[in-house]
């Protein structure tokens, strides 16, 4: 399983993912699905994935080494795109190569072509973007509206989101409650665990603020866990006792 | 879509259910889904349906009118079983029953045999119980290390009850996290929404404290949500800054 969240704020671009992948319950290991391409000052772009590992790897691998532009020849690279857009459309490519590939024998194998991507970045000239890219090479972009995209295991970690995120929240804020988000995840499901990888991107900066990888023994993340349950205890015991139970129960 | 949940506490029983049906979005109603069987100082019984509401209601039929045991030949009725394991058994074969009937002819509709169930209460003599019974009518019983059962939709609403619930929380405690976990739920899928069946079991009392509906002018519930927002938002505000960015962003 994999949880990754991109928000995008007025201040710049939050991305977070974890990094676990797991082949059953009993075959468990860690693996990046936060990927940077960057030239500092002309352009930073990531790629977080979920899905299957061995598809997603190779979009990756595609987008980095290049394709070949059916209209053209041109081989294409992720690095040489002009535009997130084209960049996104490349992308969208790669991924419908690899279904044209192997799709078919995933299908006989009963395998499904499970995969969705976040991609997000600027480059110098445009604006900072944030896209997610479905299974069928088709994306959906980020707007002021909704600013936060997520993928995989995604409902445990939304109630917070759709709650304090907006497009004018703080980038510090968006990456608090994207690690918040990532905490209620994992406590929820096993399959998204540490260590986790954020980045942050403030726009027109053209170079990552943030580029860490947090793991079991990182204070700040305890400290959040921590404070985050006192908080939300403190917040339900702050609400009144419920008027509908007219008397108290026996007790016990 | 449906959220229902039942939490067994030490005091006692809670149980709460959405009443939203929908077949596509452009078809949606409002039906009951928590079913009250009581004779007072007798027996509390509640039932809390997730799923093909065809299916549901079928079963809620048949243990009310009765099935016959195949063994004796005689007819058995949720309101004369001896305990609440016989009743969660006969509760089964109802479900088992409606397969049988039903199963082939919806498979051939292409239309899954999908359903949940929560079951719990309390019959003279014996303890207050709380089951969740699966479509193929086998079924579990919560403990105390895990005092609450979902159905439905279930993603939403849980981080908020794996932090605070225990079997230590009091019934006002545990009915106001009922509330804050379906408010969760249905600020993130439209198919779970109001009214909401709520009903309180004290231990050992055999009637019920609450059996009230909340619908959309309940002082209490938009009370609740709005206060739920506001400690939520205090608690991550609370967090300190996350010391991975170095320096502030530029000004946007």
């Amino acid at each position: 399983m994999t949880y990754c969240c991109g928000i995008l704020v007025r201040e710049g671009l939050v991305m977070i993912a974890d990094t676990r992948t797991n082949a059953g319950l009993d075959n468990i290991s860690t693996f990046r699905k936060l990927h940077v391409f960057r030239r500092d000052g002309e352009r930073v772009m990531m790629i977080a994935t979920a899905g299957n590992l061995s598809l997603t790897q190779n979009i990756i691998n595609h987008v980095t080494e290049g394709l070949e532009n059916p209209d053209t020849g041109a081989l294409e690279r992720l690095m040489d795109a002009p535009s997130m857009f084209a960049a996104a459309e490349l992308i969208g490519r790669a991924v419908r190569k690899v279904r044209d590939v192997q799709g078919d024998a995933l299908e006989s194998a009963r395998i499904s072509f499970d995969l969705t991507l976040l991609f997000g970045g600027q480059i110098a000239g445009g604006r900072t973007r944030l896209f997610m890219i479905y299974s069928a090479g088709n994306f959906i972009e980020a707007t002021q509206d909704t600013p936060y995209l997520q993928i995989g295991e995604h409902k445990y970690g939304k109630p917070v989101l759709d709650r304090a995120v907006a497009y004018d929240t703080s980038v510090d804020e968006a990456l608090k409650l994207a690690l918040v988000s990532m905490d209620s995840t994992m406590r929820s499901n096993l399959g998204v665990g540490l260590p986790i990888d954020i980045a942050v991107l403030p726009r027109d900066q053209l170079s990552l603020e943030v580029d860490h990888r947090i793991d079991n023994a990182d204070p700040y993340f305890h400290d959040l866990r921590d404070r985050w349950s006192v908080a939300l205890r403190a917040a339900h015991m702050s609400i009144p006792r419920p008027p509908y139970l007219k008397k108290l129960p026996p007790p016990a």
